[in-house]
This record gives structure tokens, sequence and C-alpha cells, in this order.
């Protein structure tokens, strides 16, 4: 009964706190979470019209191919249906990657900062994270592959990156993808890619017919809103695919995962209004900690990461008193914070308290 | 981009045919399938008020540990909250423990033929499947406890097996325990455990406290009828589930399924109703197939696999054409089929199907 030895370390993943904990905990009635890069505007409302005539279906296992979300989001894409693969979150797409291509000993290349279940995962395979420190909160794609040799199975580019919210534009990730071996998967999580419109960000998935060692990793938890229904996708050329879905759970994703998504898909009314309503939360985070004297990270997503030039744990316990809960940055960011951009009255509200809050603690930098 | 070799042959999981597609290829426009085991009688209503009332968190991830459905849980049962896991399905159960458990070149032993997600597990983490094969429909435990060596690090037992619906008794599985070494991990997968009120069938979590490598898998998707939604549990002792928490994803059960599964839980009557209205299915099937000279497995769970004597691929694809959609058996059960207990409707109607089928085919033993 010992497991792999490489997984006795592995911590549980620790989350967000929830607002109901934070409630109780602290005795409040109101609190806001912008820590988990949640939509606040939550899902289309067909969405939900979707999930209600499911009821009738509970008891009936979901189609495991998903043909129908396939076909409409091949076609939304303009990609072959045989270049999707339906994931439960995009989460899941990771572990079906590193589950179908690495072998104990094999490495794989990534940030440091950056998503953690990239490396979570390639631990849990035995293989190896080369992690590259982050240059500027931006991937160094220049020192990332420098860091690619013959074992190299796997890259991973999280693009807008979380938890920096940068973006690497489509001149260097194009000069990358020209330098790197075809045999190097190369994943572009493009989990936030919804929010933005720069002419300069990359759409991964027309990269694909030029270099079809890549993999575009898309979800529907974050513009779409429907992250408590756990569905995300990948798209790649037929044969990695393939790969990916021999290693694939039956019934991977829900029947209401999938009866959502279908329906979130095609209301483009309320992305693009999402899209708007993130920019001007965003332009108004921007000027709000330029006025408290603090630097950002340029932020493409639906979060900005900020130093407080104080230590990031105690910002986020004394925002956690006034009931805003957000993420402490860690390891090189030990005096930033990050923050999902909220609805209006949720953005003004973090801004006050974080006002109150740098008065209250002193500046360590 | 090469993938692991030991998954290049793996076959993409083949589900029972779905409804709608059997209606649009034959032109039919009733259908019945009794395919997959899911519930005839769907599930609770008070599940489904639990979905309704969470679509307004559509865009809230879920709780990563499922704490309240944890709680609940383990009280239900009678062990601690950390003795539980919940993972998409208890497919994903037995993809966690895999992952957690299994070196390239670990054997493990299982029934030949019991549910396949074991062996394609096993084979996915480079593991070896050591099959033995049923003895009459049932697991043969004296034979596989002689393939149990220093290499074995799982014994997958499927309690009532699936295909053959068989069960080993408590004596049986008793024995084998007191017999096994304590270093290998016996998994007793009860997904139909609650159709069954049969004294002699053991109950795995009364195992627990004498077999610590002892894990209990247990699922919603059949008895309380959320195939849909991908929820299911493993039991076993805190160092075990551990271990398998430390590969499990962050958010690995969706938000829908939590709520769901916790409101199906405390509706006992519902679950009591489909035990004696499945009970009664049973029986039916029994009587239907002795009146037609069939013999079929002794079948404790929702299902039932008798021996049309006929090979069962013809028998299933002329059922199919009557509109009636079961499982052929395969492999060393090539003249069988498994049929889902339905309710009286559907299987009187199964039982009619096959009745004028038989005559059609020629009996090929």
């Amino acid at each position: 009964m010992q497991p792999k030895p490489n997984i006795v370390h592995l911590p549980v993943y620790q989350p967000g706190k929830p607002v109901e904990d934070v409630k109780r905990e602290l005795g409040l009635t109101e609190v806001i979470k912008l820590a988990s890069n949640e939509n606040p505007f939550g899902c289309s409302p067909k969405a939900k019209e979707a999930i209600s005539r499911e009821l009738e279906n509970m008891s009936i296992y979901p189609d495991g191919a998903a043909v129908e979300l396939t076909n409409a989001l091949a076609k939304h894409h303009g990609v072959n249906p045989d270049q999707v693969i339906f994931g439960a979150g995009s989460d899941e797409i990771i572990l079906m990657i590193c589950r179908a291509f690495l072998q104990p000993g094999d490495e794989t290349v990534m940030a440091d900062q950056t998503f953690p279940q990239y490396k979570h995962n390639v631990t849990i395979e035995n293989a190896k994270s080369i992690e590259v420190p982050l240059k500027e909160g931006t991937h160094d794609l220049y020192s990332m592959l420098e860091q690619v040799n013959e074992k190299t199975k796997i890259v991973w580019i999280c693009n807008p990156n979380n938890p920096t919210g940068t973006i690497n534009t489509a001149e260097e990730v194009e000069w990358f993808l020209s330098k790197v071996p075809s045999h190097v998967l190369v994943v572009l999580d493009e989990a936030y890619c919804e929010y933005l419109d720069d002419p300069s960000f990359p759409d991964g998935i027309k990269l694909l017919q030029k270099y079809p060692n890549v993999v575009v990793l898309r979800t529907f938890s974050k513009i779409y809103g429907l992250a408590s229904l756990r569905i995300g996708y990948g798209i790649g050329q037929p044969g990695v695919i393939r790969s990916i879905n021999q290693v694939r759970e039956p019934f991977n994703t829900s029947r209401m995962g999938q009866a959502a998504a279908l329906a979130a898909l095609q209301d483009v009314e309320f992305i693009a209004f999402c899209r708007e309503e993130n920019k001007k939360g965003l332009a108004y985070f921007r000027q709000a900690f330029e006025d408290l004297g603090l630097k950002a990270f340029p932020a493409y997503g639906n979060f900005i990461m900020v130093d407080v030039q104080r230590p990031g744990q105690e910002v986020f316990e004394a925002l956690l008193r006034k009931g805003v809960i957000i993420r402490a940055g860690h390891r090189q960011y030990p005096t930033s914070v990050r923050i999902t951009v909220g609805n209006a009255e949720q953005n003004a509200k973090v801004v006050a308290a974080l006002t109150a809050v740098l008065k209250e603690i002193a500046v360590k930098v």
C-alpha cells in the first residue's frame, strides 16, 4: 500500500477561501470574493435554461464523446471535430496530456511562476519540470527554448499567464514555435483569451496548421461563467487529440456541463458584455493603483497582479477582515496580491478596502 | 510528440448506443435503452430541486474538497470525513488510485471479465493486469490469490461483478482479505451494492477496520440516478485516502454533482422504492428467461446477463431493429447479452422483443 514515491510530498490544492467560510470565521455579513478569477456576471441565461431542460435526464449518462458540443465548437473555431477534446475543466486536459505523453524521466519546460497544475501533473507522472523564471512577469521564451533538449516532451505556455496576467505576443510565440523541435508538444493555455482583443495577442488555433505540435487549451470556466460545471477543451491536430482521447475517461464531462457550454457558446452578446465590463474594470484598477503609487503587471485576463509594497500575506489577511477575499502572491512575488476583476461595485469596494489597508500596514519593500 | 508506447493501442471507450442515434439510424419513433445500467426511475426530486437552487452559482467554482457532502456521507456510513474521497464517477476514483499507487512494471490482479476501467487505467500507468478467468461468472478469489506476488500492488474485486452481475459472499471476500498480503491494496468496487439486501453480501465499509488495505468504491450513478452529473466516491483508511487526494484535481467534481448527491443521499424512500422495483424486475426477468429455456447468471445488481444460445451480437442487432438497446456479451460470453432492469413496462417490452428475436435467429451454442 505504498503510493508512488514521487507523489508522497505533493500538497493537496488550496483553493481561494470560500465566501461562507470567511463570513462564519470573521462574523461578517457581507463578503466579496475576487480570488478565483470567476465571472462576476455569472453566466448566460441561455446556459441556465439548458441546465433546466436537462433535469429530466439526470439518470442518463452523458454522451462521452460530447458529439453535439464538439460539432458546434469545431464550427465556432473553424476546425474539424476530430481536432477537439473536452475535459472536466482545462485542468483535466492538462492531466490527460501528461498521462498520454509523459514517461518517468521525461522533461517538460514551464515558467516560474505559472498555473500550478502543469507541474503537479508532471510530478505525478514522475517526469521533470524545468522551471524558467518569468522576466518582468512574462514568459521568457528565449530562456525556455535554451532548456529544451532531447528529453523534453512538453513546453507549457500560459498566455495570458496566471498569476501575473501578462501576455507573450504573437511575434514572440511564433518565434518560439519556429525554433522549438517539432517532437516537442507545445501547450498554449489560453484560458483567458476571450477577454482580449489586443491585436498583438496570438490566437493559438490559427497557429495549428503551421505548427502541428501545438495544443491549445480553452475553458468555459472563465468568460463563459461555467466554473461550477467543469468544462474545458483542447484543440490540436487530429493525431495529438487522438492520443489524448485514448486516456480519456468514458464519461469525463457531465451532461449538464455539455448542455450549458453548448448554450453559452451561442450567446455572443453575453461574452461581448463581459469583455467590455472587464476592460473597464482593468482600467479602473490600473488608475486606482497608480493613484496609490503601486505598480501592477500589464493585465490582459480578468485579474491583475499588483505589488502592494507590503507582505502580500498581511495585505490578504487585512483585506479578509474587511470582507474582501483576494489572493496573496508567494515565492518570487511576496509583496504582491492577485485581484480578480469584479463588477463595478466590487471593484470600488476592493480599492477602498485596499486603500485603508495600505495605511494600516507599513511599507516593506 | 510521441505518446507513451503503452497507450498507442488503447481503444476509445464505446458506450451503449444513445437512444437518439438509434431512432435516427433505424427510423424508429420509440426506443428503449436498457444498456447502461441507468436508473429507469430517474433520480430523487430532491436532487432536481438542489440543482435548481445551484443555477445562481454557475460561475462559482465548486468546493474542491466537497466538505458538506463529505461530512454528510461520512455520517451516513459511520466513518470519519478523512476516510472519504469524491470523484467524477467512481471511474475517476479508479484513475486516481492507479495514478497514486502504480509505477511501470507493477502488477494488479483482476477478473476476466470485469469492469473495463481497471485494466484501462492500469495500462495507462504502464503496469500489468493479471486477468483471472471468472468461475461460473464469479470472481475466482482462490485463483486470484495465487496470482498475488511481491510485484502486486492492487487487486480489483467488482462486487456485484459487471457484466455478469454475480457476487462474492462475505465469507469469500473475508477469506481473501485474510490471506492477501497487507501491502496489497484491495479495491472493492460496490457500484451496485445499494440494490442488494442479501445477508451473504459483504459490506466493504464494515471490513475497513479489520483490513486497512481495503478501499471501497461507491457511486451516485446507479441507484441514486445521477449518472449525468458524474459523482462517485471511495472510502478507506485515512492514509490511503490521503494518497489518493494527493493526485486529485483541485475541482474534480461539479457544484451541481455535489448538491444533487447531498440531496439524493437524504431521500431514503426513493432508494427503497428503486430497490424494490429492481427486485421485481429481476424476478420477472428470471422467470421470463426460464420460460424461454435460457440460463442467466444469478443477478444482484440492476442488470442481468443471460445466455441467449445465439450470437449475442446478432441478438443485439435484432433487438435494436425492434427499438430495444441492450449490450452484447463478448470474448468468453459470445452467446450472452447483458440487460439492464428497467421499469415494468420496459421489462415487458424487452422480453416480448427477445421472444420474437429468438424465433428469428437459429440456435448456435
